[in-house]
């Protein structure tokens, strides 16, 4: 049970757990040098500014990694609390400096809610920021029980989904599913920094999809990736190694030596093939069930989006997803639907009956990587006359 | 003006053409050695399965582009059309085969719709498939006017936006844009293939939209590669050395060689900011205004979407855009609406006196890439107390 708590650290993260505490009755102490950001923590409902009297039940240290071993060791002297976390995005380093230089190690919890969004401080802090988002939580053998059920007790009355790992596996998992495709976005990104004009007015979905993550901050996501850069340089060398055989198969593709051309092929589709199984790896949205998508033409006209989907609503349809590609330099967008299988077609003649432009309806795979899924931009192989 | 036209392959790019072209009132002569294939056309209303007795305006041809110099060499020598145009994905190797193998160069006008989809064969077809997209087509000095004008009245014909740019320079830039971004998210896919469980489970939205792309048809894209193998490879060359400065960096800064450190930061943070700048270059919507971003977060149930979008235009409010994040094994979505900054906040309010979970609304930038944005899961380097 928690009913007293502590947050040091009023920025983004500290202060929506504050709030998120407050609003479930935990009196949260807020704790911050930087006073107008305690301030604005306090008026915004986080809790008090008052150090508490007597030990709280938890304390979540929102301050940087390379600062969780020091800021620990220091409220722990002062006993600030029973138990401890933390809300650092790399784990490892924090468990060492904790391990070898606070004064009760069994005390701690390594955590790190997966959540954020590209906003930071205290006024965009959120009570419900973690709804619904996993929250890792690190441990190792000097674990006390009592500390890791304190930190699963905060996990819950943040709206979170905890997930115990041990600190190195959470740091390898985020370098490979968050610190490398942030660096490959941004390497891909950075080629069409120099892209002639008519380049970028090929550019479909595809290319911004894959390039969406490259605008962070280069400063913020430098820190990220120093913090872990071991496990993030074993994801980017082993991938420079497929990168490598690929551009070496394809320069031999291009000078079309027929000798070479079955085993370069090979290498090519079997990277690709590689890719499918990888990309087949992440989890889609928990237990969908077999869709259809419904292609709408829309007009770039004010309004348009909203009479689609209040026309779909009023046809009694369920929308499980819907996304939308507004090329650029066009006048017209399409809206694809998700929508459950059997009531595809009834939607799109009843869109077609309402004078919408309805693209043929196809079928979607429960998983997010469909096998034979390829976004085509080629003629099927005819049998070419002649 | 075209009143006649001729569509050699029936594929799905073939019969949408042919599809597009009737809805018009042009006379389409179907060509394929499969007969099925023009049978299945002709039922959906793509034209007629009988030659013309004379040359018709335009001919498409909907052929892989190995086959383009000889099917356009064949169909001149029996005078199907006047003009001649194709619709395959790479266009410098077909203008080459075109210009040393067929009769009369000056009437062929290389062509490429940027439209497809995950779909294939003629019963996926759909006159609206190239309604508001990017159609290019390359010239050459050899080029007639004519020849041009009557590929201009086609793309208009089909809804489309035409692009006229020479074939070099666009095979370049779909190995920019499309090819080259397909390998490095199979590459970046590939690494999870061998993923631990516990890693895909922290895998969140950026990671998914990242890989999307590489869930495409190995066969299909190991064809799409080889046929533009040196602009490809040109490409994926410079992105390896990037990628290779950068491992080297993160390698030298994991070892905190605290000298170098300034100069491997300096490395790895130029890197990302080449990405923003990349990134930057990506067209968004036209035209969009500055925009607030409203996060609800909605419940797994059946129908909470439609419900919201319900509220929401209930509310009178105009949605510019709308992104859902469901994420993996979590109860809980976050779908952010994207509306007019100055209606955001009296929306947010509205949901929230409708009991939606409403998170804190933000502001967005008219550009896709806005400078200073983040993706931040990390606390702001806050003053530490102590």
């Amino acid at each position: 049970m928690i009913r007293t708590a502590a947050v040091v650290g009023a920025g983004l993260i500290g202060t929506s757990v504050a709030l998120a505490l407050s609003r479930r009755g935990v009196l949260v102490h807020l704790i911050d040098t930087d006073k107008d950001a305690v301030r604005t923590a306090v008026s915004l409902g986080g809790g008090v500014a008052e150090p508490p009297r007597e030990p709280v039940d938890i304390a979540v240290l929102a301050v940087p990694p390379s600062a969780i071993g020091r800021v620990l060791a220091e409220q722990q002297a002062k006993r600030l609390a029973h138990s401890y976390t933390d809300v650092a995005s790399v784990k490892h380093e924090p468990e060492l400096a904790v391990r070898f230089g606070a004064p009760d190690p069994t005390s701690y919890v390594g955590g790190h809610p997966m959540a954020g969004g590209e906003r930071s401080g205290p006024l965009a802090a959120c009570a419900n920021l973690f709804e619904g988002r996993t929250w890792v939580l690190t441990t190792c053998e000097l674990t006390s029980r009592e500390a890791l059920n304190r930190a699963l007790a905060l996990v819950a009355l943040c709206g979170a989904v905890p997930v115990v790992m041990e600190s190195t596996a959470h740091d390898r998992a985020v370098a490979l599913v968050s610190h490398a495709p942030h660096v490959v976005a941004a390497l891909m990104a950075a080629r069409l920094e120099h892209a002639p004009e008519e380049a970028s007015r090929l550019a479909g979905q595809g290319v911004r999809d894959m390039t969406r993550i490259a605008g962070g901050d280069p400063g913020l996501w430098g820190d990220i990736l120093e913090s872990n850069a071991a496990a993030v340089a074993d994801v980017l060398g082993e991938l420079a190694e497929d990168l490598v055989s690929t551009v070496r198969a394809l320069r031999s593709l291009a000078v079309v030596d027929v000798a070479r051309r079955a085993e370069d092929m090979t290498s090519v589709i079997d990277m690709l093939g590689r890719g499918n199984a990888g990309r087949a790896r992440l989890p889609g949205k928990p237990g969908s069930p077999a869709g259809a998508v419904v292609p709408v033409v829309i007009g770039d006209k004010s309004g348009e989006l909203a009479r689609l989907l209040a026309a779909v609503h009023d046809s009694g349809v369920n929308i499980e997803d819907v996304s939308i590609d507004h090329s650029p330099g066009k006048p017209t967008g399409l809206v694809e639907l998700v929508v459950a299988a059997e009531a595809a077609e009834s939607l799109a003649e009843r869109l077609v009956g309402a004078n919408w432009t309805v693209q043929r309806v196809r079928q979607v795979f429960p998983t997010a990587a469909a096998p034979r899924t390829a976004h085509r931009e080629w003629p099927r192989p005819v049998a070419v006359p002649g």
